[in-house]
């Protein structure tokens, strides 16, 4: 059998989970896959998102370590959002979902 | 950047989700990693979990072709649970969301 059955670890996989619990979570990530981007731009290229959600979306990611704000001292000040070190390898995990999604998930549903 | 920003799949992301929503997905999934059980072994194993849920989770996990039920015709009979290849294959994806957790997450909860 494969190594999960020898340590549950299932903090760490609520952790996991729990980073893509929020409706927008996995576009955002996957938007920012792209390079990092300001709000208006992921506002624009998330079809459908208000600006409450994508807010709170991005304050779900920071929190969590997997998005990083940064500001720049510009009149008005601008933000920009990108995937942190943690982030990125969060992203292969969305990848490896997919993966097991298109070859397996979407048939069962 | 990775893969994940040219195909969306956003159906197939939900998929793999929508496997481990159940509160106790991960839990059985990863005792089925031991190898094929029945319902009164997974009832022992499983510290905490009622009858209900294990038949929910169960149901749930056969539903998404993740495991698979074999029924034996012995007096009384004898119903004997076991991941599918779609359940191995996500059990490689909970090893990765483990590992991310481990890495990452926990301590950014």
């Amino acid at each position: 059998m494969n190594e999960l059955s020898e340590q549950p670890c299932y903090s760490a996989i609520v952790a996991a989970i729990e980073v893509i619990s929020g409706k927008w979570s996995y576009s955002v990530i996957s938007q920012l896959c792209q390079g990092a981007q300001r709000f208006n731009q992921l506002h624009r290229s998330l079809a459908g998102i208000s600006i409450k959600s994508l807010t709170d979306t991005l304050r779900h990611l920071e929190q969590r370590g997997i998005i990083a704000r940064k500001v720049f001292p510009t009149v008005p000040v601008t933000v920009e959002y990108s995937l942190t070190e943690s982030g990125m390898a969060y992203s292969e995990v969305l990848v490896r979902m997919r993966e097991w999604g298109i070859n397996w998930g979407v048939k069962s549903l």
